[in-house]
């Protein structure tokens, strides 16, 4: 198999060891798992490496806090952890200052709850704005919840390389509209939305909204409290860390925890637990947004990158981010675009995120060709390879062989 | 400190050893991790002991699953295991044929979705039917829903140291009832409702029946299809051994599976998840009542705890747990009686699941002093202590020398 010097023209092959000589986040990639089979490993976006700490952190949680702390754990540490580990995700990630983050469920029902929470609060309103290149979920949530509460959705369709820009979601707002439901960083082409400007747009029209933050999260830095966002809702399985399947956050903004209610009324959302009284009485603050049992198993590993990001801080993962997307986009306009591969991801790092869409028509064939040797990107239909940067983890070399890897399989198919 | 011998008679405490000397199942307690500071755990109800091979499974999974397939394993061994453990779980532990059983979300979410679903498809009828010693989560999730699809809940109030009577729901179905709501073991007095019973009055009416497992699933043999149930939710981490916060399972009939919709239409409920296509189209079969991305590190545990009650099949477990709670009795009865105890469960064990409730007007302080001693039993108001015998990891000695701690705690209270 050729390495990357084989594949990639000298000079980009030399700019990555160059860049990594220099990266100050350089050592960061020691704390994580990195089996010998893997070449290269593009995918942080859609499940994030593990970090080695996690797996002692899962040890210690059975031998000693289950296994030994049995259910007092709950009183000494486990009932205050999705909102004490919320509170720091808050504001060492998101933007937010504490008592406005809590961890639990997936990321589909925490979008049920708080997408419900805010259309039972504006029952006077018809009308929610969401965009067709959304995430699945996201859409099939809102779908449901429309037919559901007799609400119509205004589809924004989106430049599919860019994403929804603030023109188009004033077009569409009005005194029907009740809830905006966007992503932060568009899952495809990972384009950064104008969280600030849409934001005010929606309050100018009366409306919440409600950003989707699980491709921004860990990559580029969410200024949450900031924007005056209402509502926001991640997952933390991807620059996160947390592992298959983590547990989702929700935020709700202080000044609305008062005023809104979930449809989804838990135990461990209620005042006083344990009384186990007749009625339900929402506890305070953001706690009353919880429904079940915390998943402390699943939530633990997120401990671990939260950590982890709060040592180098996220104004340094987004240089780094910025840096890889940069190298990704320059290797593929000299070494990838003569073989037909086009950048379906914002050229200005400034409105991109922590991936970079590459297209190709047989692009399919050859992620799947990727896979046999070890480089694992991820493929987006119709034909796109999402080259998914996970800041903390991935070298500027790995990326190299990877898109050496991709060049050559190209070449060869030509 | 005591030992069992100088807190209770010596009959009693010989027959504890006498009984652990004949238990076929005793070596399964060396299969949990047992640390030297808990003298005598009894809350196995509320939160299993976790099994070492548990410690080892999460390495693995962490080291290999997740460290070196990565995103792999999705396609590997992950978007099956939802199922394919709902499935194990259905055929070991709570009498489904394949197909009708999968694990997400928490046992609150699950109670509220396949709630919906079920008056979602009896838009008709207006009327719940549920018992005011169900579990909070329960009573909270129902109201709620209650006030949000304009159904009203008929409360049946069963003595609180015995549970629902097939009689008490029967007075009150009707053309009007839509859903029937009741816990199969009632988790304060651990009384076992009429499961085929009840079922067979529910359909009589043309009401849906949803059971509530918690307390059930690894105490006792449940039997959903021989009892023609439509759904079931439990909850993994009491009987189960699941770790704090593991994730709920739901079961959904078969013959119901096309006929009803829950509300939380994720991406992981689709025909073709990956294909990403614009509307919501459900996949078939039970895979259709899964929202978002399976709980991969959470539900991991389960996977140990129904591999060991498949080794030693529920009969067995049941048997041990019988032994178990008639111990109880029989100590309370006659070692605690005259202390002012009292059996707040039933004490014919035909109708009495996996754990003992003991009144005393002066528990809760006995608990606390107990947990003082690292005998870990929970409390339940107003003056309940629960015995929670999961049987593959508490022995009888074990519950003697609890026991005998709480006489001797009692007697020089007195």
């Amino acid at each position: 198999m050729p390495r990357d010097a084989d594949t990639l023209p000298r000079e980009l092959a030399e700019q990555a060891a160059v860049l990594d000589a220099g990266d100050p986040l350089a050592s960061c990639r020691d704390e994580f798992i990195l089996p010998e089979g893997v070449l290269a490993y593009l995918d942080g976006n859609s499940l994030g490496r593990p970090l080695k700490a996690t797996r002692d952190r899962l040890a210690r949680l059975v031998d000693q806090e289950w296994g030994e702390r049995l259910i007092r754990a709950w009183d000494e540490a486990w009932m205050d952890r999705p909102l004490a580990l919320g509170d720091q995700l808050g504001r060492v990630v998101l933007g937010a200052a504490a008592g406005q983050v809590m961890i639990g469920d997936s990321t589909t029902v925490m979008l049920y709850k708080l997408t419900r929470a805010a259309l039972d609060a504006r029952q006077d309103r018809v009308e929610i704005i969401a965009d067709t290149e959304n995430f699945p979920t996201d859409r099939y949530v809102l779908d449901a919840i429309a037919r559901e509460t007799g609400r119509v959705i205004r589809w924004i369709e989106p430049d599919p390389s860019a994403g929804v820009r603030l023109a188009e979601v004033e077009a569409l707002l009005s005194e029907r509209t009740a809830l905006v439901l966007l992503s932060h960083v568009a899952y495809k082409s990972a384009y950064i939305a104008d969280m600030p400007g849409i934001t005010a747009a929606a309050h100018q029209a009366g409306a919440f909204i409600l950003w989707d933050l699980c491709h921004a999260a860990g990559a580029i830095e969410v200024a949450l409290d900031a924007s005056d966002v209402d509502l926001a809702v991640g997952c933390s399985y991807k620059f996160l860390n947390g592992g298959p399947g983590a547990p989702a956050y929700g935020y709700v903004a202080s000044r609305l925890q008062g005023e809104l209610t979930q449809p989804v009324s838990g135990w461990m959302g209620h005042a006083d637990p344990f009384a186990m009284g007749p009625g339900f009485i929402p506890a305070p603050g953001i706690r009353r947004f919880i429904s079940g049992t915390p998943p402390i198993l699943g939530m633990a590993p997120i401990q671990d990158m939260v950590d982890l990001i709060e040592k180098t801080g996220m104004p340094a993962v987004r240089a780094k981010s910025v840096a890889l997307t940069e190298y990704a986009v320059r290797v593929a306009d000299e070494s990838l675009a003569p073989l037909g591969v086009t950048v379906a991801s914002p050229r200005d790092p400034a409105v991109r995120g922590g991936h970079v869409t590459l297209d190709h028509p047989r692009m399919k064939e050859a992620v799947a060709e990727l896979w046999r040797r070890g480089i694992i990107p991820d493929f987006r239909p119709p034909h796109g390879l999402r080259v998914g940067l996970s800041p903390l983890s991935t070298s500027f070399t790995e990326l190299a062989t990877a898109l050496g890897h991709l060049r050559q399989i190209l070449a060869a198919d030509a």
